[in-house]
């Protein structure tokens, strides 16, 4: 393996932020405070905690928290000796209030979450969180569904807000390593920060997309222990550990303790098993959000025609969160197509 | 992706002889006739069905199996309208008499396995094989212990018997990416026949590997239904042939249908989640067989340093199985080394 950068590679964890979908945002304080104390004396650098679709995200909505997650990035702030505390912010959820109580209560770098097609709604709170002398990073989910050129336009603005760092971040896992890096390497020719990369395992390409983004220069790596994220989980985080070790690459993590922690620590808040299962499969083969899964089913059984054929058409149409309505549309159409009726 | 190849892609389903040593040896023949039967209206190619450890493998030793495994390949013959139904053999365990046996039930497919630098001891079974009329290939285990020269010499070896094709056998899921590559391309560039390669999810990198060995040229492609397989288990073949359809690579096997099997059939065989956890993380990490963890765990004991420590030694003086006593020596060492005593 070649690296194309020599700065060193930095890992965040997401177990905690992205792990939140998978306990219906049911994490205890003491899982928190366990789990990052744990991480902090491995050597993790960065440890991100919020509801799992960000701050503010505790809603009817998206799911209430069972603890307020100030209160969940207090306690991992307050057992953290070396790690850097990072918080997700997704604009429209999120707000500049909460983005300032988290830098009040010590977390020290914030990810602004955009979809890939619409950075210019993260300006303010990446202005916010340098002012605040946060490290401030964007966040580009669903990067699978824009062109790579589009991808560069989008990562761009973000670097002109005062990002620091652009993450690909292949939220439905749909990516395939050649696109990983064409999408990297375009970014680190168009940019001047450091590039992320934030996988999901559902085609069970977590790993080989993230050794390839490591490969084409990409320096921000986000992984979760025992693939503690939605959909199928992210990139193994001990596991990964493990491999880059194996390839000579030293991010200067404790491999033993990180293993322990998976097994001891992570293992026991595991609700299932993180495996690749029939919906995950589908959303990444499809490459939707998995809040499409239910509604596709729904559909489905109304027009008589397999939910599968539904998804795979929404992502071909590229629909993005919150365009749930056009599964009806999508449904009717393609029951018409195969000579069936509702 | 740029394949190598202009062959087909011939899948071969190991579920149901790999996933014999998850489930103990306790297939039922209800079972195996309900996922051959199920995998080959889906289009599969091969379907494996022996004993975890090859034919013969029902001993005290290995673990008795609950069906005589002669049984088990009638079903799964019975019920195959177009698939292949294969069988492992690894000379010691196996015998001329089962192969024979198997061949007159209907298998159709042995694979010979050996060591990797023991490829010697095949000769006699790829003889019978083909004078049986059965497609005969070799399958060298443990493949990313030895240097890549070697394992040349032992496949051309396997060549020279007869064997249609050699596999490139990842038994403790312990290569990397680029080491899979290397190895496929210098067999390409030395063999005649069809390459294969047969991967383990210990490292998180059975689906990249095995899109590494794809690229490099490899024909012969093994997976597991639910990663239904020792250690992390393999290849997940369902999400194999998504990623496949996705890179336009087509095997005429029905995604949607292995979507079913693998949820309705496959995962209610399975005994427990197949993630990857410590001691497959450990195994991969160290290129060890799974047999050693308990010994190195009592070894770890009885001197008072970490397993782990001695697997890792193990794995660097390339121990094989049947050499369980040198884990004694090696924890004697390590404890010295590390100032301990037992």
């Amino acid at each position: 393996m070649q690296r194309k950068s020599e700065k060193p590679i930095k890992i965040t964890e997401v177990c905690l932020r992205d792990g939140s979908h998978v306990v219906a945002h049911q994490f205890t304080e003491e899982q928190v405070r366990d789990v990052a104390q744990a991480l902090d004396a491995a050597g993790m650098h960065y440890i991100e905690v919020s509801h799992g679709d960000g701050l503010g995200g505790s809603t009817i909505q998206y799911g209430r928290s069972r603890v307020n997650e100030m209160k969940l990035i207090e306690t991992a702030v307050s057992v953290c000796k070396q790690a850097t505390v990072a918080v997700l912010l997704i604009p429209g959820i999120g707000t500049v209030n909460e983005l300032k109580q988290a830098q009040e209560l010590g977390a020290g770098l914030v990810r602004v979450a955009t979809h890939v097609t619409e950075a210019d709604v993260s300006a303010q709170h990446i202005h916010l969180a340098r002012e605040l002398g946060m490290e401030a990073l964007g966040f580009l989910m669903m990067a699978h569904s824009a062109p790579v050129d589009k991808l560069v336009e989008q990562a761009k603005l973000m670097e002109s807000y005062g990002a620091q760092a652009v993450y690909v971040t292949d939220s439905a896992g749909a990516l395939l390593p050649h696109e990983v890096r064409e999408r990297i390497a375009a970014l680190r020719q168009s940019l001047d920060i450091e590039i992320g990369f934030h996988a999901h395992n559902n085609l069970s390409l977590a790993m080989a997309n993230t050794l390839a983004a490591i490969e084409e220069g990409a320096t921000r790596i986000d992984g979760s222990m025992r693939c503690l994220g939605a959909g199928a989980g992210n990139t193994q985080t001990e596991v990964l550990v493990a491999v880059l070790e194996r390839l000579g690459i030293d991010v200067g993590i404790d491999l033993y303790q990180m293993m322990d922690v998976a097994e001891e620590i992570v293992g026991p808040i595991l609700p299932g098993s993180q495996e690749i299962k029939k919906g995950s499969l589908v959303m990444g083969y499809a490459g939707v959000y998995s809040s499409f899964l239910l509604h596709a089913e729904r559909a489905g059984k109304r027009f008589g025609i397999d939910p599968r054929d539904i998804l795979i058409e929404l992502g071909r149409r590229k629909a993005v969160g919150g365009q749930e309505d056009m599964i009806i549309d999508v449904a009717a159409e393609l029951a018409k197509r195969q000579g069936k009726g509702a």
